[in-house]
């Protein structure tokens, strides 16, 4: 079976890397043949050659939700996800509309043009947060508006007609996020809950923890089964102070969170996908072991103390090869352990030999 | 940093496959454009390019002893392991000979022509085992033999001149194996023992055992050091009746019986060569779980019942891509489980799979 996917960012590159071994061949479509997927990929393709790409393609996926609209049409017959789940992702309105016309829980949220949002933010307790409806990832073009003197300074870097999603601050305990897989039949898995530690809206770092929020795989669950989604989803959610589990955000495709699980888990995420997209029986999403993930940010091979790094037991170093950028995911390091404690340990120490050299 | 790899068969396809993560560089030299680490490599070398092929590597090493003089001779600069231990390697009389030199306990053998081996097994109490001197594995050119009258059969296969290795047969209890890692700085670790199951002299399956057989341990640390090997080193040995651990043979590089590690282990086998060979400190090789592989012989991916296999808690299939034929390893099974029964379970389940549709 040859699988097509839009996007050659490293979400695509363990994809291949993990599919290689169901015996899968890849078509990479990306405007940039060195990106990470593109490396590892049979063949790649340009976005003016996506008509040869669906061409030769049994099913396409996307590991990035922001894609051309034109593209995304061109594919549609072969995508999954499919096309409605992609588009509600793209607009952070849209999506968290779609969470409260279906009852999910969400924090209070409203919306408004660019010119509206001071006015509008007049209706909520600040602090609040400030998102552009589009491009919504890693924190970008995401505020937190501590005082309403700010809005000046966050209009100057958007059009008066452009749309913000306003929502009320959550003061949480801790973020967590779930993974669930679901194949063309209706099969149905979700991966342990792992904690996530975010640093500026970008993953920093995350670990699982050997505890059950019902009430959070019922959601995931029931969305999964509501989207009709073939695939992953990922849902990050607030566990707040008061015990409430709300919605942050989803991601139809392999997550960030759920980098762990390639070392961590029976079957990871991306051969999980794989699978639900090939139509074949699911994985076990069981952990073999305590498990986490720390992000390499904005770093280069050469600033890393790889010596400290792979002389930890259990570290294992994943390096998408990209150009260095300023706080851009270069690689991660997946890290097992026999204990939760023994991996916060772990995560710690990375984390502190990340800092000596950067 | 940029390896070189001689051969391009499915040992090379897992090292690229894990090396990628650690941010390496793969050029891969292999008459078989298609072969399978070929079709991952981010450069293929046809042997008539072994000098361009060395020119542009930082290092080489190898997935298969069995390589043309003169190519190991074009990269031996950049080998690793070292020439000396390829060239023991292949030869079965030389492998034998340096384990008695170095006081190694090994089967009782002796060594002739084909035109004297007749006189020669008169020494042996029959069965005894007869193997051609050269391009042995698998059990290609392995003879065992009850009677003398079976030698004439032999010798139809063979010239007067060839020399081979007689051996007397070992009834052994189990066939194990360990895998050893040592890295340039003489670091050294050695893999849990798995029990080895072969059927017509290739490995079908074998499984992590929760034993430690310290004799073997010390033979391996002490091969590695005696050889001065860096990268990896896989032995096997018999398990005696009477207690005794005989050798029965090595081999300087990722092996069938470590396949497990991939899923298995902290560190794959893979990517210890890596570390090995890249000065780097070596990875844990720490069991996650007990674990096991079964191995794909002579069968096509349409032959297999996939949704039996992949519907198995704890079944990875890796799938090598490779042409069918005969008892080929087309690819294995890697298996974990909670405990070493359950993995023993799991192994019988896919071998009466793979028999119900084969």
């Amino acid at each position: 079976m040859r699988i097509g996917i839009l996007g050659g960012g490293q979400l695509g590159w363990m994809t291949v890397l993990e599919g290689r071994k169901l015996g899968f061949e890849f078509f990479v479509l990306d405007s940039d043949p060195k990106a990470p997927a593109c490396r590892v990929a049979d063949a790649v393709f340009t976005p003016e050659q996506v008509e040869v790409f669906a061409k030769n393609c049994h099913v396409v996926t996307c590991e990035f939700e922001h894609i051309e609209e034109s593209l995304i049409e061109a594919v549609s017959h072969l995508l999954v996800p499919s096309h409605h789940i992609l588009k509600l992702k793209r607009s952070r309105i849209e999506e968290k509309s779609f969470y409260r016309k279906m009852g999910y829980p969400t924090a209070h949220f409203s919306f408004a043009k660019a010119k509206d949002l001071l006015h509008e933010l007049k209706e909520f307790r600040l602090p609040a947060i400030v998102k552009s409806e589009k491009l919504g990832y890693d924190g970008k073009g995401q505020y937190k508006i501590e005082h309403t003197s700010q809005i000046e300074e966050v209009l100057k870097n958007h059009s008066p007609q452009e749309n913000f999603l306003i929502e009320e601050f959550v003061d949480f305990l801790f973020e967590f996020s779930l993974i669930g897989v679901r194949n063309k039949r209706g099969q149905v898995r979700v991966y342990p809950i792992t904690v996530n530690y975010h640093d500026g809206g970008i993953l920093l770092y995350n670990y699982t923890k050997n505890i059950q929020i019902k009430e959070a795989e019922d959601i995931i669950t029931s969305l999964m089964s509501d989207l009709n989604l073939v695939g992953l989803l990922a849902v990050e959610f607030f566990f707040c102070k008061d015990g409430k589990v709300l919605i942050n955000e989803m991601a139809p495709r392999p997550h960030n969170t759920g980098h762990y699980t390639l070392d961590g888990c029976y079957t990871s995420q991306f051969e999980n996908l794989l699978r639900a997209i090939a139509d074949l029986p699911l994985g076990s999403t069981k952990l073999k072991l305590p498990s986490g993930m720390v992000n390499l940010l904005g770093i280069s091979l050469e600033d890393m103390d790889m010596e400290g790094i792979l002389s930890m037991e259990g570290a294992k170093l994943y390096w998408y090869g990209k150009e260095k950028r300023e706080r851009r995911k270069m690689g991660h390091i997946n890290v097992v352990g026999e204990t939760q404690e023994q991996v916060a340990e772990k995560i710690k120490s990375i984390l502190e030999l990340l800092h000596q050299r950067i």
